[in-house]
């Protein structure tokens, strides 16, 4: 941390200064300059409130120059994560795919399209029980029947389900059947959701939130790593910009601007950056080329009748046709997309 | 809502699309023009979503007509609403005064805040017990603690108290203990606990999210009302912009847009907008003349060493100058300011 | 400028990095620490490029600590500026109104608003003659004819004309006729145009660009003042943001932030920012009550049939009440707001 | 167009509106139900302003249809546009590949980065004679020296030219000695700039503005297609949002939108968008495979000592690491980089 002085800052005031803080346990180096007196902070800073030292009358301003994230800083953690899944792996070479539909709307329907992802190559189901909608009047998901029925799709095909959890009252449940725990945009900053979580050992899928920073986003991961679980995926699912003509803006540089600032891995769902169908297949393979770790892709037999979300979601035939690239690209990488038995 | 279909649409396609529409009940009229076609819905179109039909081969694009609120909708409740809060009132011509520090730090500190605020006029006391924090290494709040220490300002001073709730698990806590229970700018899309609040009888102050569009945060109104519980006051805190000077920016705009569109009272948070203490004077007064209901305002009696956001609070004397104008342009706005006795 | 170094620096590496700067005539204190080296320099930085040292291989992070405009900063120039326009005043205690419509249309219109203006105690007369039109087929202004009918507008009322340059083509007309030559949102980077009204002794009204941050808006006034015209006032209009019931958001904390940072005067549009007439009144009112330094505002004697943004103007009545109560407010923040004889 | 009426709206005031309308040469279809009154609009609507629509006493809204821009406009123009620039061309099956330094240093430098840069397989050299800089203390270009440098770069490569324009005053030079004219992300509105570069024969490549929309961006294009040059490409540098880890943010989803929207080849700036070296390789490949019709890579032998810009540059060794890849990727997509001879 840096503080930069105001010019009429007298030497008993910085001295003052210099001891509250020295007394907090850091090193402080101060830099008399002509037009600036600065005081460098080193050591364990993480008891000096910047917020506090910025109040200071003799202060002009304070220069943060650590990450506040520690558990989830590539710099103290050099090597990737690789995240295993129920068998399955993200993260490193390990590239994953998740498919499904936005909203489990019956047994047939799940149980098909899970066939058809894993026919297709993906590794991971993903199916909505509970949803967030922005509206009370809309489908709530079918909550705990919807859980039951993803489970029966795994049964059918082997695939490990990642599904949202949006309440801590069913912690438990996701704990016992789901594979892969995930917390949506709009909870990013849930923080009794990210703990509750936190202290389970399952893997948590954590997407950004619709205005979040990058440190933000790490924050809310620290959160949950804090209270023991370090299984964290994170996923870029399209920010909120002025633009209108899309649902969201997807932030591709978000993956190697993440890939540098943590060692988590990272994947995209173009299916929600984008809000519609024509966007998905030219943003996968973007998607695969940026270096994310994987991909989550919305995908539903018929589309024009789906409960949520139909006009983003790709049909089985589409994504056939889409992972037979992202395949050949994940190879161009030098990434594994492993096969579900 | 009205549906504009492709120029390739042909009239079997059209009729099958319009029987579809019809069978949920709505009434389609067709404009059939020479370079589009369009399809407008009356009646009652909530149960059609908009997000299927964009998705039908035919359609071109589907616009919204009519907002999707409903009880926070001013079209259907055309007379302000003025929310009880234990004695003090909040809407049309009552304008309340929120006013405390950050966090409860403890007893004498909140008493003593909370004496001065009284003072000066103020008709609420504002103070954190559960902080919803960036970091999970910052201080969380005093929690329960905290809790019982408001109320012990409150017996000191008559002030209702306003707090901030981040968790389902402590709803009854806060309906027994608190007048007016504050949902935070990070929790305004946690559906789960504002199903909560909603049911029960305690007004609710709902804050705006950092990039909500003003729908959105009227949709999350209308969560919590569609539950029972109609005391909502909204609460603007300033928005997430490019601009990185100020914390966020204080959409001022809000006061007159949301009272076009809403009977629901609107107040202004200047603290937490601008992140700076020298902004919230002209803000508050800004806020006063732009129509709004109320203000919430962060006061400390040593800023320098307040726990969390010193930067930000009015020290008591400032707080005092400021409420003697603001009481000066209440009265030119034709409103009342009650005093707590 | 605060330069972090990377853990690994050598002190060969450190040396030379420090030879480097020194050269360029800055003084370099460096500060070592268990676990950061920092190189704080003082004195004159202007001839050190961040972006350069940034690149260095040594070079964790460059922090800047001082802002880079110098005559429109405040720390160089403690007084307000009062720019003197025609006779009239804005800066300071001096309040300006500028009232008009979008579009010069006509003789008889523009002198019948400019009447109606002035007798409701605006002491700037706007009008646009050249219009910055997002289509390329939409009216472009009456252009110079525009202007002509501005002046006989001018020698109706003895309102200073305000009025938009486009172009460097026209650089000596306005110079020669405009009393305030406006720089719309669009060219607030046009570094061309900005430095040709630089060259001028016309004061300028500069329009803060869409997605401007203030530091950029001063720079552009930085620009025309270098060029040695240092009568510049900064107009805030409103910035893009994902809300889209508005045209755009009014940043009011603007006002007290650019007084803080700057010595020029600032002044508001609320007939841009919301893009609807409605909004106008109340954030007129709030405008004054932040510290505005004036208003502008667009009138139109029949919005229903005014040639550009119709639906943003107030009818001269509309505009005489409003302009009742920001006399008010206007003395309550003890300012005056000169008369034109 | 679509105009809904208000309830209120009664029966000859309906007439009166029509006749407005039809008076102007289009047809008005009624739609008249049970809770809402539309009136839809067919034929040539662009005399028909929505501004002053929308503030008719009797309208609650005005919606727009069509898009605005008509020669830029897929649905005008089905094809993909193939523009020729010295030989070489950009759009549909042709990838273009534009590189070389921010700023012309030399003589030297600008010969030595253009034969490292076609070697690497690049078929066109960018280098800025005239830089917008945010400060007027900033280096602003050799200017014309700089133009004559760039010529005697393409005299030793056969290398098409590319570089802005930020002025009208040069228009002539740039049409007499520039292949490809670049529009700055500044001047995208500068709608002077624009008609003059449209009453030349040279295509220009016009980049997006820092918070343009996709709408406003065509609407720019327009500007230059309706003077009569139909030869622009488009160029995606990245949008202002909130996040300041990296410069902008790349909106990579504005290629497959925009080659939906129009006919006009659109290319990515990767070293702009982000702002750092180490994002260039991954955002380069990602442009590729999202269908982008060419890529605007800085390249510079000395980035650590570049007059401007040098933390976003590659080195050549770099540059040519990247290219085995982007060309690999190339046929991948079915494109061709033609190589200049």
């Amino acid at each position: 941390m840096i503080i930069i002085l105001k010019k009429t800052a007298k030497q008993e005031e910085i001295n003052e200064l210099t001891k509250r803080l020295t007394d907090k346990g850091v090193i402080v180096s101060p830099v008399i300059g002509e037009t600036m007196t600065i005081l460098g902070l080193v050591g364990d800073t993480s008891k000096v409130s910047m917020d506090s030292i910025q109040q200071h009358h003799i202060v002009e301003r304070v220069l943060k120059v650590q990450e506040p994230y520690k558990k989830a800083n590539r710099k103290f953690h050099p090597d990737d994560t690789v995240v295993e899944i129920d068998g399955q792996r993200i993260g490193n070479g390990y590239f994953g795919v998740i498919a499904g539909p936005c909203s489990v709307e019956g047994e047939e329907q799940i149980i098909s399209i899970a066939q058809r992802a894993k026919a297709a190559g993906a590794n991971f189901l993903r199916g909505g029980a509970f949803k967030p909608r922005t509206s009370p009047y809309s489908f709530q998901g079918l909550e705990l029947e919807g859980l039951r029925l993803l489970k029966l799709a795994k049964e059918a095909t082997g695939l490990p389900i990642v599904t949202e959890l949006m309440s801590t009252k069913f912690v438990d449940e996701f704990e016992a059947d789901v594979d892969l725990i995930q917390i949506g945009a709009r909870n990013m900053q849930n923080f009794d959701l990210l703990k509750e979580v936190g202290k389970t050992k399952t893997p948590v899928l954590l997407k950004r939130g619709l205005s979040a920073t990058y440190e933000e986003w790490l924050m809310s991961a620290e959160y949950i790593m804090s209270e023991g679980n370090e299984n964290v995926i994170l996923c870029e699912r399209g920010i909120r910009t002025f633009e209108t003509e899309t649902r969201n803006t997807l932030d591709i540089q978000a993956v190697p601007v993440i890939q540098k600032l943590s060692h988590l891995p990272i994947i995209i769902d173009p299916s929600h950056a984008g809000g519609s169908a024509y966007l998905v297949p030219s943003m996968s393979k973007s998607a695969v080329m940026s270096g994310a770790n994987g991909l989550m892709v919305e995908i539903h037999h018929d589309p024009e009748n789906a409960w949520s979300d139909g006009q983003q979601c790709l049909n089985p035939n589409e994504f056939d046709e889409l992972m037979a690239v992202v395949k050949q690209l994940i190879a161009i990488e030098g990434k594994h997309l492993d096969a579900v038995k």
